[in-house]
């Protein structure tokens, strides 16, 4: 199902992208093994565009990189050139022309390009294009970033995308493949991740986290500047000041909280040791009296480990996840969900019966799950329940390509802490502050707090789409 | 597979096209039905647009139609304007982006567009777009159409249309749709049928041959005129010149032959009758004296019933065909074909043992399959073998819509009568002439005739893609 | 979905069958090739079971031959023996446990077992197995053929099948698979057709018709007697009466008239002139002056053959069919039905508008479709339409595997000739009596014309099972 | 693909099983809700059978539970009485017919039959059927039970299984489903697990692991005794000695070790417990000096909590696992593998560098996976890597439902603990030993450790089928 209705189709995700330029011919593999690295940056759907000097084929399709590339769909992909994305869940299955790679032909040749992030003027873009006459066949900034290149004079893709890249508002981290080479870039402000390294082949990857270049067996392992453009063909890599950084930089502290797999290196800092310094900072902020320390597997794990590790209160395991329970899975009716029937966590009575609990969330979004968890938490037999987030409370909906809601649907946008507290029913909450948080991560500025204080590093339109998706709290069965 | 190689992904192709506007919301139902008996037109794809006032929405894949929409598929599809086209098979499977109808948003909104037929000016008009700055997803002919639409100013689609319409060079029957309307025009040589027709509920209907707008209960039906445009609306059409007939009228005689079903009324004839009076014609210019007139099923049967009341020679069939060997059917191996595992078809014994049988096909285009026919009718015990072919010897390739493959690969090219039919085994081998045909069609002009003369109604290069693609001649298993 | 609900699931059926033995190995690949020419006589599933000398493997699945092998399925079928069976649609798509072969192994090595027909004793049978402590995990009577083969003392399958094939009574064609070789066998009535041929490898098939050996490339093909056993063995072919043939043999009529593809021998007739001299009986006994004979496409075409050549009426075709119309059609919804959407057959007006017409069918039985089909002709012009039927009213269901529906649902049962003319709406309908159409077959008996005069072979009881499935009158949309 | 080969489908597996009793009618909804908690037991098949006091349905496929049963699936089981399968992925894909439940009609009616366990009289019992006249159609030892049940007299299910059960040597946990009643019953030894609890409705249900009735809402959890029988009926459950327990009780200790999900309750024990408590026998067995401890994820985490507590060494992660590698997924060339494309595992170097290891693993079996993963820590920046197992080393094949391998596949059988820690590079290694083992598990005696110290409870045969699958070192990529 294709459509064009803007309303229905809301640009605003999180997603990985993956770009690769190898001596050999085998640029989609390695972008097929990058995509599995990356999939919990984004799971609807998959795509991989690769060019072997000449000519540039896509595949690309909705589903899991696993459902996308099953046997046989990697063979005729055959070229040393390979960009690849993998894209979060929006609310319907109605974004199939949305996929990414996006691939058009131009006057300059084949061009593929994938992004991660989200343009703040986008619409302004779109109208731009429509009023010079072309049609747009999608509602995703890909197709806005890939025709405004198209259109473009230049004699070469970096130069044209040097060339415009200046007007992109906004976070977008992006592959482009044209026929000969792989380009990669990062905006000015920072906003999204993106590292290359050195393949064991001797060509390089880009990549949004340096977990999927670890993944292909990368060495020199470096981020790409805010504003710098990384040209890639053969063996060679050439780096470009595309625009000049922004004075305010702006990195995604959700990177560090959440989104980011605990094994990436984000601004110099292993986020597995960020988030155990986060779970200290908490504890020092937030101290209580307890005798066990339990995580909300799988993302509290290190926050957890880094509360237990500063407060000395022992660290276990509180809840078994049912691994199981998948995207496309068959809810209970309100009737078996009355009775009882839980199928995503399992408490471990033994580990909180008779003890004070200290449980460790990286985030309340909406709220709507740490209720349940708590009362699970109690039925075990816990003697009090201190809920600690490793995160400011969230007050303010994002338009950098995080899907946090609108304000209506952030309950820290209605509710104090203490509000906050009642309503989950905790013994005790404590978030970690904005200048704690920034003392954990050992800086003073360059990140983006948007969502905890309102203070947006480029001015936005505090208008929503009405469809905006919901991303964290993940339905408790 | 998606990809760009124009080389591989020929625009040459036969298919079919659809337009409902009707004051319900079931136009794309409508459509679907109407595919359904448009279906041999083309088995390669198929899709349907749906307008409900405001927005567009496409559901559109490889497959037949019923494949490609399933239960359920056509329940989003709300509206009470829909285009739809179904989509003849090329060669490989890789042409999943030029899967029909094309859909876009431009400066004037949204707008859908299905075509039937080839323009020849196609490489420079995507020249002109691309030069332009355009990004072109696609190498079929439909998006050319629809981006230059998209960047013609103008107060109405039917306005922009006609301004455009006079710099597209060759066979396009289509059809267009906006939020509120769907547009119906033909290129003013007329190569390709279209009609329209008025449907029970009051809407109107456009279709590729009137048998599709007789399965959805339409009367009033007529064709539109060379180079008219049809505008539907609720209940309303309005007709336009778009741009003047040319003055050499080409009707691609092949309709008349082979392509449109038998209850195809196409330029005020019944197809099932003009292919009887084809019949009668060869026989009146090829006597020959024999037992039985057998057609080769199913498509030369009513020219077999035509020969047979000509000459007086009783009609019956020679052959069973099984009509469960599909497109994606297992071939047998080279050793079991040798053996004679035969699929397609069996003779039947009884009706030609002992007989004098001629044998009624409508066309021979590489002459692969003649000669394994006259084969087992022999086997079957036939005294002798005379096959009649309802149209003149195939000799020129086609470049308005119809693959007929190159020049090397049609045999008539090659081989004089004479030579074809020692080729193919027949003991006599009678075509039909170019001045026998039309006067069995009862018209001196207006039909293009070029596949048998090169005589082209527009000057084109002769230059064939060279993965042109093998139609008529159907394997025989 | 499988159950244990014999109510649901209505062992009646028609049937195809298939057994090879050839000295390579690609038995299977033969079956797979002969189930193509048996698809006709069943389309809901298929499977082919092979052995190899010793190991007995079964592929088999819901679905047409097709679906059902699809690339790689035959791959791990080795061996030189293979049975196959292809199915014909029931009601529900719930009786996937009764796909056949069925395939067990037996203290006697491994069975394979497929079978067209229907014994009337099998409730009789099931009983007797479950008394002695089987347990059967489907409805299907092969289940209790091979059940009772596995329990049968004896030195051989061919041994085995002659002690216990006299306890079955009614339909039964069957062909038998071992870890060495195949077996055919046919019940003591000879209800049911089973043919054999040489392969030109040199070995020997089995089949229901005598059109699937053909397409294998078979020669000395045979009917197998009523009651015979043949043994396939590499080359070897051995005969065994298995028991004496019946007093009262029981070919069932309708094969002649209906099901068997019309290149078959059966009876030494070919069924495509048996069904021309049907069609010239019935113009003999029910004359009519008239312009134009047409049949209903495409199993009457032979019959109206026949009646033209009598009667001197010219032949020619009144409707097109659509082909793409198949089992997993989304029908139109009434609304639409009701506006005229008609998607199964169109009329060709041009050949019946202001004629006579004698429109010929092979059998009514509900009656459900001949009233629209006339109405179309009507309505196409016809001044007259009169109907002629190559058989005589079905006034009695079959008890022998043919699935008619119930008396209730037989139109025949309910009204006279007069009264179904008029229930029709044609101008004259004449049936063809019994005694024509047994002078036409040029036999005086030998044939089960049981539901035509509710003489049965068999004693039966006269109680069909509720949901008796509607076959011979297919929708017409 | 269904075969008859007994060879190449080992009835050797680990399963999962589930019952269900309720007064409403959605017994199969909870069966399918329990064995999404009982996944991990099995994840090549699942099935449900439902009962509604007179007719059993089955569905039942190849594929993970949401894969089996997808939208739609579970409507036609309407009843309140289920059983329910889910099962251990074999090597091939080859064993549809082997997928369960069973189920046959017999002459007391219809049984279904689910069973997670292995026979180590298996073939004796399957001759003693066949001889006695019976086909059999599968390979598995759910067939044999059932049709021994269905061969049996008795006025109820439950006699007849307390008059067969005796005769059936080894491991069976199995739930049995007839048209009015759910039946559970455990073997006399207790090999396996099955547990009884209360459901919300007031019904009851069985489950091989607690945690499944826990998601169901269960209270009233016990287990069922060994050689006990119960039986539900509505909400109604009656238990009866169907033999007398075995004089050596024989549970299996691998359930504690590694298959039960922690939060399962075996022998009045938490697992998570149990597993913590191993962790700290084994630190307390084999000390030594380091800096971390960190699992193997994900199921040596409790093992790892309890050493880190023992030993006061911190624990920490040590490696991300990609929890999207799943069972279809296509493995790297072994020149991508070679290049360094790990895809599972990363490590999270900043957690190991500069630091003593002790990595905790449950197992060593075929010791493939052990030495990869300490090569990565190493690589990661480890001063030392110890190795920790909490359980013995694995010496011999087990036969009661467990595929360890044979013994050739086993690398303790071969290799000394010091010579293992050479194999795959570990500083040190240590083993849990029996007695230490048995003293953290507080017991004395009551558990099956053959397959550590190759003392069978049964006398068995020391011959494993020649496919004997492998089972717990995941193949590291």
């Amino acid at each position: 199902m294709n459509y064009i209705d803007p309303e229905l189709d809301s640009p605003k995700e999180e997603c990985g992208v993956i770009g690769i330029s190898t001596p050999g011919n085998d640029a989609a593999q390695l972008a097929f093994f990058g995509l599995y690295a990356l999939q919990h940056r984004g799971q609807e759907a998959a795509g991989i565009a690769v060019a072997d000097g000449q000519a540039v084929r896509v595949h690309k399709d909705m589903g899991l990189v696993s459902q996308v590339f099953d046997a046989g769909a990697l063979d005729p992909l055959v070229g040393g050139l390979a960009i690849g994305h993998t894209r979060y869940s929006t609310t319907g299955a109605n974004s199939e022309r949305n996929v990414q790679p996006y691939v058009v032909e131009t006057m300059h040749g084949p061009l593929g390009l994938a992004h991660n992030g989200n343009l703040v003027n986008a619409d302004h873009l779109r109208e731009g294009l429509l009023k010079r006459g072309a049609g747009l066949s999608s509602s995703s900034d890909s197709e806005v970033l890939a025709l405004m290149l198209a259109a473009t004079e230049g004699e070469s893709w970096e130069h044209r995308l040097s060339q415009v890249m200046g007007e992109w508002k906004g976070a977008f981290s992006l592959v482009v493949l044209s026929g000969t080479k792989v380009i990669g870039c990062r905006d000015p402000w920072g906003f999204r991740p993106l590292s290359m390294g050195r393949l064991p082949s001797g060509g390089h990857a880009l990549a949004s986290e340096t977990g999927a270049l670890r993944t292909l067996g990368c060495d020199s392992i470096r981020e790409l500047e805010p504003g710098e453009i990384v040209v890639l063909q053969g063996q060679m890599a050439r780096s470009i000041q595309g625009v000049e950084p922004a004075e305010r930089q702006a990195r995604c502290t959700f990177e560090q909280i959440y989104f980011s797999r605990p094994d990436a290196i984000w601004d110099s800092m292993s986020v597995h040791q960020v988030r155990q310094r986060f779970g200290a900072a908490v504890a020092a902020q937030h101290p209580v009296e307890a005798d066990v320390v339990i995580p909300i597997p799988d993302s509290s794990m290190p926050a957890a480990i880094g509360y237990s590790a500063y407060s000395g209160i022992p660290y276990n395991e509180g809840f078994v996840k049912n691994r199981y329970i998948g995207r496309t899975f068959i809810e209970p009716t309100d009737e078996l969900r009355r009775q009882g029937v839980a199928l995503k966590f399992n408490t471990l009575r033994e580990n909180i019966e008779g003890k004070r609990v200290v449980v460790v969330d990286d985030s309340i979004v909406r709220g709507t799950t740490s209720g349940p968890l708590i009362k699970m938490i109690r039925e075990a037999g816990a003697l009090e329940v201190h809920m600690r987030v490793t995160c400011p409370p969230i007050a303010h909906p994002c338009f950098f390509g995080v899907d946090m809601g609108t304000h209506d649907e952030l309950i820290a946008h209605h509710l104090s802490v203490d509000e906050i507290a009642t309503h989950i029913g905790a013994d005790s909450l404590g978030y970690l502050s904005v200048p704690a948080m920034m003392e954990a991560l050992e800086r003073e500025d360059g990140y983006c707090n948007a969502c905890f204080t309102g203070d947006y590093p480029i001015a936005v339109q505090l208008k929503l789409p009405t469809t905006a998706k919901k991303r964290f709290d993940g339905a408790l069965a």
